[in-house]
């Protein structure tokens, strides 16, 4: 199996290429696919070091030639960051002007990701038809995964979207429990970002009502949120759902501390110093800080069961009345059986209104999103803004406009 | 017909009576049912002139027994106010405490009226069960309609919602376009307090493009919206969407001003001082800024389709697919033919994403109110705060929770 | 000696009694004044047996008859609250619905008190006048103390202002330096409730310093501020502070829990209840969550000064050049040495700019405060909100004048 | 005599020139300075043909050596703008990141503009020291004009802080008095950008309060305030009160809108587009939307004043006493005599204290803020933040401090 990763540049493909190393799976070849050829080398050197020092077969090569890069592979992972970390620090940041939370892939910072983002995915996407193995699975990594998921699927291709929110749920559930994290099966429900474990079952036995009685504290302080969430509705919330049930505090605590996106380009800058160390051969510590944990578990769980071994993944696929508040050419990211035919749904019980209402307001906000980020104008961008739940207002939602616009001008021909 | 009206004390019971005595229709009698029996007393004897004074064989009475008032009635009106101005002031202030809008129909404020009124409707209905006729029918005009008719349907009484919210569009479009508000049918589609028009067609065309292109700055100005809300949406939003679409300007008016219910307490008592005059005998001039307008010809022309002169009518009803984004059991706002039979949904195109998420969100939370105001206590109340658009938060629920059952304890049983 | 205590019948008289009956002090007779007559039997009955407890020589006796309890008192100690706990929630819960903080010393919470407790007042000083011993003084601990002293001096009595908090500060950072009390000096400089320490002298040399470099986190967080706030100013600001330096914390938090004085109201109830035990002969451990901790050392220290032993205390007096960046007939409360001949200000250093300009600000709105209540009408009201740098905003100032009156026209004889 | 002006490459120079063409007053030369070369050929080469056209024998030249354009003049014209429009769009947005008002000349932007600004000013002044006539005054029209000021006067420089608000004010009542601009004496009293007008003298007659009484609404409306701010205190308050009296509905209309700085750049570009037209020889009309209206007859009649015919002029000054409330070496902004010997300041009534405490505060602050801009340093930012009443918060005065360094470190060595 040969697997082209796009944005292979990124300072967490080391996390990537060990996971290919290290567990034990028919990857033949693993080619990083960047236009930022000086990173990509360095980060490329460093990945292949890491394979030497597993003695791992796989071959590790990196190209900035996208056409080359694809051809005949059998899945393509996209992670790539449009316009780097100083766009993300504007998409945490321009939103703060307004009042609102400044996030990278939720409310008007997501918004502005996915105009930037969607255009460039479905180009690649779209290379990959022309290039790649006929059955070419693309593997959305790149946020926000829910609305780059959807443009994917309405433009016609074998798309997943994958997180790895779900696989840091079992983990730390199965750390509480002190089982093996494999031992949990979770029902985990909503959409990208927008998730909620609902059981979390142990030998046919769903443990997460005896959690939430004993650790509903420790559970619900990492997630900045009161435990009485928690034991009133019987759910664990991803830490996502932070910036929903609690924006005021969000809001208030960005504006006095430093961008999210600030603090990552020096982790990337300091990642880059180390990977360039010719005796280094194994992931650095600081390699934690940098996000995107278990996501190379997540990636080759996941490419492992689309080629020869069937397993139950968190993915985003489309609707289709797995959760019948939504319609059916909404993307959810749920529970689904995957072999090589695919990713099936696991027949699930309907969302609760307390959960139902929150989800159906999103989903029908990433309708709009996908919608601008296809056809571009202020007016889409506005109607989408207007459509979130966490902006909801006509003014912030002009106010927004005008400054995503303004901040994305670069990225967007339509904004210029 | 016998009409029972409860809540027939209400200063605004002469707009309803003079309807029953001027409008041609097939009413014998008409019984105001209210246990405040001196309030009743005013407002009856001035509704006796007022009939008299139009030469109407409209028998009008008055009486404290409900059961008696309700016995063989065909139509239990149902505008009632629990509590009255007293609790409307506290229920549009106490949210602001927590940030949040203060109103009386939707929000917290809204929440504490649906618990305190939905069981005493309840009461009623069942009384009407034993002693109305048959197949008698129950109008809810008291707020929040929406929750207060889904709990009477769920309760298994035969009842619709209505509201004067549709009827004002109609006239105020009709002016607009110099044509008698009859010719103007309207798309109006939603919740309850939560609608838009998409549509207002006169002979056959829908002129609501038109209005919006000509008069969009008019239109919007009233609703304290932009007028390019309407021209992008292509649709008129209802005024209170202005506590959605601009809730933050909302909150901020709200602390400069004094609260609504007390201007309207200030107006009922000058009402009624007008009503004891034995020489006034048609509306006083003030009646016009009490609330309601056109609630009496809203009343009057659903009540004549249900005894006889089918009509297009804006009434609250169960979803039953309507709308494909709400469960079946949603009770939704929308135009329905009414016949004797009772009202079936006109066939509509479903809600844009723009609407739907919206309403969507705002329906889950009706959902939980009902549960909320039938079986009680601070955990549920919590609950559908926090599924509430407006609300949200899961430090600003518990705010709300905590003030809405203190300033309440007195009719919430459970709450002491 | 004769001291009166009007509002004697105060849950925390006990505190008070307790300390004249345990120190050796000059005290022949304490009388508690009170119109609530059978609360004061209560503590009146507790407080006897306190005295005996201690085999005190102190007289102790109680009445509701304001003229015969001041006859020959030497000292007149104010400690009433008009209206009760009732009055305090509806301090700290109406700012809140204009977005302000809610307290009862403070901002509009603590104008409304000031305007119900300034008239009260002045009767009791101008009663004391005619009935107590010629150089009687009057010592006011009732909130918000500064504004109450100001009209005391104004009308010419010979009052000063005592307040907790000062003592409270040498207490805890003689704790952390493992001295007595007695050995730390403080310079604690400021108005009522808006005071900084900036320098705790022991032995002739500030520990200040030293505390804030070792033990600054620990200073800082029962603050609730940063602590890099006391390593800037080298101050350490009293618990007051976080009013201003935090307000949008406090109004947040505020908004998620119930009023503190819903909270002392039930304390209250629980001790009366522990009073009412005639076996109990001492303070109960829940008095000292009742607040006014050392409120007793406070006072009988003052007064041991004031006959008969001089000694250095916080009081509120005249500013008299003591600020040079406020007018001379401010009050402010710094250092004094206090004798029979009154209380003299230690000279001190001028008010950083960091300190003096806030401090000029609220110095300003306490003269505005006082002519509001001492004249009366919502315009006072208003120029007074709009001086205060909490409030600020000419809507903000309208809409908190509105309710303030609406609160508190039982008490305000031109706001009915 | 000679005028040089630093910062002449400004678009409003042309203004300026007008006025020095147009007036009867003995300028000799004028030289515009700026290190903007191009910018300043086109605005010299304009300005040329509007002295032309006046047939003026004023001499303008250019040149964008500082040295060379001092070399002997005897006033020194301070205009100049350190980071073009750019930063002003910065200051006008980062400050709404932590909610709080984005203005450049108060606020966390205001004080942005003064770290810039006052190193550079420092270095023309002490320029001119070496280089001007010995006894030629510096004249500050640089915002933030009195934090500037204070720079100056501190550093031992003959100079003098300009603003056209009293004028403007000035002219308008005049026109509502149907009387000449210089028939009316203005009582303008207060800080830069922090002033009231407490009497317009008309023959002796103070005509404020009837114009107060009858035209209070239409006063107010402009300023975007409540017409009963000027009827309570009697004086008419700048328009930038409105930043203070009206903050959060100043940050909600910032949120919508782009900011003013924007809006100035597109007009400045369009500007220089017309003065480049070689026909083009008088003001164009756009100029008016530029800003800075009359500033060229404030300037104009003060250096006429500082030679030779005496005059009343609203300057910043030393305080020395003039205003009670203040310390002697604030710089505040009043009414003063002006001849060749200098400004002094019109004896005038201590400010009330609904002025007096706002203007204490942010006095306090300005002087924090020159600290701050000589010694850098973020704990010197934190601490003029801290001070100022717009920010007050310690949470948001280190949020504003580390966007101001962040966005400022090109211009702030101390800061990178």
């Amino acid at each position: 199996m040969k697997v082209a990763v796009v944005g292979g540049g990124s300072t967490y493909t080391p996390e990537l290429v060990d996971g290919f190393a290290r567990l034990p799976f028919a990857v033949d070849e693993v080619v990083l696919i960047d236009p930022a050829v000086s990173r990509l080398g360095v980060v490329g050197e460093f990945g292949r070091r890491i394979v030497a020092r597993y003695g791992s077969a796989v071959r590790l090569t990196w190209t900035d030639d996208l056409d080359a890069g694809l051809t005949d592979a059998d899945v393509v992972l996209l992670q790539l960051r449009v316009g780097g970390q100083e766009t993300r620090i504007s998409d945490e940041t321009f939103p703060l002007e307004c009042g609102c939370v400044g996030q990278e892939t939720t409310g008007a910072g997501g918004l502005a990701k996915a105009l930037r983002t969607v255009p460039v995915v479905l180009d690649i996407a779209r290379a990959a038809r022309r290039r790649a193995a006929p059955d070419a699975w693309v593997i959305a990594f790149t946020n926000p995964v829910g609305i780059v998921t959807r443009a994917l699927l309405d433009d016609g291709h074998r798309a997943l979207g994958l997180c790895n929110v779900a696989i840091g749920v079992q983990r730390s559930l199965a750390g509480l429990l002190d089982v093996t994290p494999d031992a949990v099966t979770l029902d985990h429900v909503g959409l990208n970002h927008l998730t909620w474990a609902r059981a979390a079952t142990v030998n046919g036995v769903d443990r997460l009502p005896e959690l939430i009685a004993k650790h509903g504290d420790d559970l619900a302080e990492p997630l900045g949120l009161p435990a009485e969430l928690l034991r009133l509705s019987g759910t664990l919330p991803s830490y996502y759902l932070r910036y929903f049930y609690a924006h005021d505090s969000v809001v208030a605590e960005e504006r006095t501390s430093k961008p999210r996106g600030a603090r990552v380009a020096e982790i990337e800058r300091e990642l880059l110093d180390l990977y360039r160390d010719p005796a280094l051969d194994e992931k650095p510590e600081l390699l934690t800080q940098r996000g995107g944990a278990y996501y190379s578990e997540a990636a080759i769980g996941l490419l492992a069961s689309l080629h020869g071994s069937p397993g139950r993944h968190a993915v985003n696929v489309r609707n289709d009345g797995t959760l019948p508040n939504l319609p059916s050419d909404a993307v959810v990211e749920v529970m689904c059986d995957v072999s090589a035919g695919g990713a099936v749904p696991v027949p699930t019980t309907p969302l609760a209104p307390d959960h139902a209402g929150l989800v159906s307001h999103v989903s029908a906000y990433e309708e709009l999103a996908v919608d601008a980020a296809l056809r571009g104008g202020a007016d889409r961008v506005f109607r989408a803004l207007l459509a979130h739940p966490l902006v909801g207002q006509a003014d912030q939602a002009r106010g927004l406009t005008d400054r995503l616009l303004a901040a994305n001008s670069e990225f967007l021909a339509w904004a210029r």
